[in-house]
């Protein structure tokens, strides 16, 4: 047969997190912001264990965490076909009604137009980009005039850099190292050929610990730190032997990345658009809501609206918005009713409506490389030489390019469906990025969707926001809450 | 922007075929069988029109039928931006209540599997294979034993060839021809570069007039009638306008084609499924009714199950199972109570449901040439020397092919939705074929669900069958009124 199997998945109507697969990479640590590091790579049991490890190596915070090491191994062993996960631990004691099905629109064929009417005084269409991600553009959502204000309140509110390099010591991470420099190889080795190919290394962008990685720098750092002798750019299983990780940790905390190597180079800033806010801000949440068809419940508990300025330079390499769902992850979202202290969290966006606030004088597109592709495949994505998710080199082989239009919004899903008409696996598809501005300044904004993969989580949550706005005001409680949601949204990466 | 834009469609519920455009290929008469020969071009506007034009100079039927040529000519200028059609006849003075919106299974993704319970005694998984054409496969549909019944029911019935070669002569046809050779070029000349090139000519299956042209019997049929001097297998203006169109028809009524020429090399016949019927048969369509969601009315009153047999060097080329739809094309199965006398009759074959019934020695497979492509692109579907509808020859380089395996069901999606829960658009990328049998027989049965893309018609038709069925009796009227709708399905290609 044609298809690779699956698992079945649970008939029940409830998110059942005992039949989810690891799926992809895990979400690390720091990762309530966007998840650009996130690695791309099959097969995916292997990778997971393999990205897993390489984390736990070469990244500072909850290195040595044993607990989780070992409850990701064993998900992993549930994976590779062994022992099923345990079933979840409820979240809660109180009991909340399980909320209706999400809307999902139809996208039904690329160039498919709908009428819609989000506000009074005119109609506007929703023209499906793709299907994979199930993408839309809606020109016109905004008014000029909104998104001029929206860019003076953000100005108001003041900017700040999208993305800072760690600065903490690369050694601290050596002296808890658990993994043999063997088991580290293989874990890297995707295809398995006893060779590091340069792709292999991309893929696991995180190594770059925020500067982004080209084939060109990896081969610069090889040849620094003498670990590919024969100059091929291919490390055999002697040269990686031979490497001492140190040499590889001195070299990257000696190399000052300049805002044009990092993943993301732009400045951004939160605005509030819960009850109170100002009216414009109000009516474009109102507006969302009507565009999504979600329940307001959801949108109105949803982050507030992120405002993003990309000067001449800037870009933003492809990412995913949302981190993939393991039984073990918590949305930034929900995890004050969580009650849990988990190893993993995300930020659980189950869609991101972006708008363009200006017309940009040159680049600065946002590309779908992968958008509608036959196959995802990682290793065609990321080669030894072209590399697509990088948006300062690649954009024009991308997919799908959408040229900023002031006051158009785009639209897209971050998760498939689950079939029980809830959130599912995250759309590998929904792989994304803004294209390098060659002229000029780009202003955009986005509203993220936020829902919980658990059906019975995003309920509990939601009971709890009412209790709280009920008891503490309208405005006040519900405000507090969400601050405390989004602590780390503004956490930087 | 990305993506080509098309004009927006209507926000009402009902089908509205005013807004409709006439998309791709006319459905031609003798079309109630499936539609092998449906050309595949673009740009649709002028293909449409060009198809149109060479169906009337060159096949028999409707010949001269200048009042079709004028709806039709009057329909493509709308397409071309001029005026819209004009609002369609209501099909009967009746009012039938609205039919409720039709289930579609979420495909989700590729390999995505859903457990359902069809039958008392065990679990079914549904398997997503592609979603371009929605296409899934429920392996273990049918028993083995199942299986062999419906063979031997067929083979008591007994089998009859799918197609015969029309044998009136062609020379009736060019007494009637209304059209320019010049006109004529420019019609097959889809890419306008002023030469016909190989895949131009057999992108116009219709041409073959049944039989199947690959590159090299159109070279030859140039070389019999000295088309192409030069022979580079293009034709220039001026080659084509030295042709003699009457060479053209003399060379193809003088050529007898074998079986495996044409375009569909197999043998069939049609069981019987409603009231009274076998209760194999009768269970398997509730089992079908189950599994596709749909309301029992539509099932109950869709064609009868087709079985048919491939001996060996049997084969489908490729063609997709319904027609298009034009606001003036009429369905089979609802033309009772259409009170029309329209030029297009289609099957309007929302779903086709597949069942293998035997497992196949050496080849058999079905093909989805261009399942989950990117694109739609009739030129890189057919090229000059490699045509990827052609089941005898490249069925390899199909994107999707199943093999056939006793029992297992596999099923799609003919028709996009609409937008509005009824049925859209005819969806290219479920183009399929049978490969070649290279060894053995191979056994298929096919159970067709036909849904009227005019909801309106449907509801009339549905309510018309239903007061048959309550004045005369369970079972007598509606078979008989089910003879008459499927009368045309039994007529040969």
């Amino acid at each position: 047969m044609a298809a690779a199997g699956l698992r079945p998945e649970a008939g029940s109507p409830q998110w059942a997190p005992a039949e989810r697969e690891p799926a992809g990479a895990a979400a690390g640590p720091g990762d309530g912001e966007d998840a650009p590091v996130r690695p791309l790579c099959k097969p995916r049991g292997i990778c997971s264990r393999a990205y897993f490890l390489v984390l736990m190596v070469l990244v500072h915070l909850y290195l040595g965490n044993v607990l989780a090491l070992l409850l990701f191994v064993h998900y992993s062993d549930g994976d590779d076909g062994g022992h099923p996960a345990p079933p979840r631990r409820a979240p809660g004691p109180q009991p909340a009604p399980t909320p209706a099905p999400l809307a999902r629109l139809e996208g039904i064929k690329v160039g498919h137009e709908q009428k819609v009417q989000l506000v009074a005084d005119r109609d506007h269409f929703i023209r499906t980009l793709s299907l994979k991600p199930l993408l839309f553009e809606v020109p016109g959502f905004l008014r000029d005039e909104e998104c001029r204000l929206i860019i003076h309140l953000a100005q108001m509110k003041g900017l700040q850099r999208s993305q800072i390099l760690p600065t903490e010591e690369y050694e601290e991470a050596l002296g808890t190292m658990q993994v043999s420099q063997l088991d580290l190889f293989r874990l890297l080795d995707q295809n398995r050929d006893g060779r590091l190919q340069l792709r292999e290394v991309l893929a696991q962008t995180r190594l770059g610990n925020g500067r982004w990685m080209t084939p060109e720098n990896i081969q610069e750092m090889y040849s620094a730190i003498k670990a590919d002798p024969d100059g091929d750019g291919v490390l055999s299983l002697q040269e990686f032997s031979d490497m001492d990780l140190r040499d590889f940790h001195k070299y990257m905390r000696r190399h000052k990345a300049e805002s044009s190597e990092l993943v993301r180079n732009s400045h951004h800033t939160w605005l509030y658009q819960g009850e109170g806010a100002h009216q414009v801000m109000r009516a474009i949440r109102q507006r969302v809501l009507r565009l999504t068809r979600l329940p307001a419940e959801i949108v109105e508990l949803s982050e507030p609206m992120q405002v993003v300025r990309y000067g001449e330079g800037g870009h933003y390499h492809a990412h995913v918005d949302s981190g993939p769902v393991y039984p073990e992850t918590i949305c930034s979202h929900t995890k004050l009713v969580a009650n849990e202290s988990v190893p993993f969290e995300t930020s659980c966006r189950y869609m991101t409506v972006l708008f363009y606030l200006n017309n940009v004088t040159g680049g600065g597109e946002t590309v779908f490389p992968v958008a509608d592709n036959r196959t995802y495949d990682e290793m065609s994505l990321i080669q030894d030489d072209v590399d697509l998710r990088d948006t300062r080199r690649h954009c024009d082989k991308g997919n799908l390019r959408v040229r900023p239009q002031q006051g158009t919004a785009v639209f897209w899903y971050n998760y498939l469906p689950d079939g029980q008409g809830w959130v599912g696996d995250v759309d590998d598809y929904s792989l994304h990025g803004g294209c390098l501005v060659t002229r000029g300044t780009k202003w955009i904004a986005n509203n993220w969707i936020n829902v919980d993969p658990s059906r019975a989580r995003q309920a509990l949550f939601q009971q709890e926001m009412a209790r709280l706005a009920r008891e503490g005001g309208a405005d006040s409680q519900p405000e507090w809450a969400l601050d405390r949601a989004y602590r780390d949204a503004r956490v930087e990466l």
